[in-house]
C-alpha cells in the first residue's frame, strides 16, 4: 500500500508556514504499515492541483490531501479533484445538510460560499467536520481511495482520527515497529559502515543514522531501526541494537 | 524565477521529522523575490532522486535540494544529481582538501566514507560548510542553478547564508512586499467575498485568509497581502488594508 500526500497551499510555499499537517498524517499513515512514496506541496492554481492528482492516482493507492476546502476564491480542491477525476461537481446532500445546520445554528444565511463547501465530484462521500465547517471528501477511483481534508490542522486531525483511521486500518495489513539508540562519541563516518553491514545481516530492517551533534566535536547520532510487521522483526530490532552496540563499543562510542 | 525545493530522506516521509528545511528555505527564496511552485519529498532511492531532479531541471529556474550529502550508504544525492544531469563524478579537489583538513585535524583517516562526501558531479562547484563536513554542491546546467545542501538544518543554513543568498540576490531583481491584518468576530465565509473583490481591484497583490480560530465561535482570520516589488505595491497593501478595514467594519468585524 503506498500513499501520496497533496499538501494545497501558497502560504506552504511562501515558508509562512510550516508542514506540520504533512508530518502528522506521514506518521499516521506510517503507523498503519502504508508506505508514503511522496509528500508534494503545490500551489493554489487549479491547472497546478489537478495536474497533482492525477500524478499521484497513477502512482499511489491512497492520496491525501490538505488545503482547499474553505469558502475564499483560492479554495479548489473540491474543484481541482472531480476535474482529474473527469467527473462533475454537485452538491453533496449529507454535506450541504450539515453545512446548513451548522450556519442556521449560528443565525446565518446559506450564501454562495458557504453553499460552495458542499460541492464535491460526483459520487463522492462526504467526511463529517466534528470541528470546524468544511466537511471533507472521500473518493473512491477503480481501486484508488482519494481523501482531501481541510488544511486547519484541528480540523484535519479530527476528520481523520474520526473517519478515516479505521478505513485504512482495515485495508493496511502491515504495522510499523520502530526503536531507536542514541550513540555518542563516534563520527557519523564512522558508524557508516558498521550500518552497511548491519542492513545486510538484518534486512529486511531499515537503519538509519540522524546526526544530532556535530561530526568532529560531540558527535551525537540517533540510530533508528524500523520494519513493518511481525514478531520476528522486533526479536531482529534487539539483535541489530546487540550487533551495533558491540561494533561502536570497540571503536569507542557509548550507547545513550 | 522559478524555484523547485527537493527534500531527500525517508525521515520525513514517516513522519519522524518535520520539514522544517523546506519552510526554512522557502521563507529565503520568497524574500529575495523568488517563486517556488513545488516543494516535493522523495525517499533516499536512486532513481526517484534522478528522476525528481530532472523534473525539477525542466520546470525551474532554480532547484535546490537537501539531504542525502553525509557518510552513510543512503547519501546517495552527489550521484543522483550527476546522473539526472548525464555527467560523471569526481572527486571535487576543493571540497577534497576541505574533508582532509578537517579529518585530519581531528586525528581521523580518510576513509572511503568520508572521501565519498567529496564527490560531485563534474563541473560543480564545493560550497564550503562551516559547521559541519559534507560541503554542498553548486552546478549550473544551460541556464538552471542546482544547489544540493546537507540535510541537517544548521549546516544548511549555514552553507545557503555564506554562499547563496548573495548569488540569488544578484540573480533575482524582485523582492518581496507583504502586511498582515488581524480580523476578529467575523466567518471566514463572510470575509470571503470582500476578498474576492479586494483581490480584483488591488491586482496584482494577493491577499490569502489564514483561519486561526472557529468559523462559527470566536473567529479569528489574519488576511495576509503580499506582492512582488515596488512601492507603489506598498501603497496599495495600505490602501487594500483600507478596503478591507471599512467593509469588515460594516459587518461587525474588529480588526487586530
Amino acid at each position: 500500500m503506498k500513499a501520496w500526500i497533496i499538501t494545497i497551499g501558497n502560504e506552504v510555499l511562501i515558508g509562512k508556514v510550516i508542514n506540520t499537517n504533512a508530518a502528522w498524517l506521514a506518521r499516521k499513515l506510517t503507523n498503519l504499515g502504508i508506505e508514503i512514496k511522496r509528500i508534494v506541496v503545490v500551489p493554489d492554481n487549479m491547472d497546478e492541483i489537478v495536474k497533482m492528482f492525477q500524478e499521484a492516482i497513477s502512482n499511489a493507492d491512497i492520496i491525501i490531501s490538505t488545503g482547499g476546502l474553505g469558502p475564499t476564491f483560492d479554495d479548489m480542491t473540491n474543484f481541482a479533484l472531480a476535474k482529474a477525476l473527469g467527473r462533475e461537481v454537485e452538491i453533496n446532500k449529507e454535506a450541504f445538510e450539515e453545512i446548513k445546520k451548522k450556519y442556521e445554528k449560528a443565525g446565518l444565511p446559506l450564501t454562495e460560499e458557504r453553499v460552495k463547501m458542499s460541492k464535491m465530484p460526483k459520487g463522492a462521500v462526504s467526511l463529517h467536520n466534528p470541528v470546524g465547517t468544511a466537511p471533507g471528501i472521500m473518493v473512491r477511483y477503480d481501486d484508488k481511495l482519494i481523501i482531501a481534508l481541510p488544511g486547519v490542522p484541528r480540523e484535519m486531525e479530527a476528520i481523520f482520527e474520526e473517519s478515516i483511521e479505521k478505513i485504512l486500518l482495515n485495508k493496511s495489513k502491515k504495522r510499523l515497529i520502530e526503536k531507536s539508540m542514541v550513540i555518542r562519541g563516534v563520527p557519523e563516518s564512522s558508524l557508516a559502515p558498521i550500518i552497511s553491514e548491519a542492513m545486510k545481516r538484518y534486512f529486511p530492517l531499515y537503519i538509519k543514522s540522524h546526526p544530532r551533534g556535530e561530526e568532529l566535536k560531540s558527535s551525537v547520532i540517533e540510530v533508528h531501526i524500523s520494519g513493518m510487521n511481525g514478531d520476528e522483526l522486533s526479536k531482529k530490532i534487539e539483535e541489530v541494537i546487540r550487533f551495533i552496540t558491540e561494533k561502536v563499543s570497540k571503536i569507542g562510542g557509548k550507547i545513550n
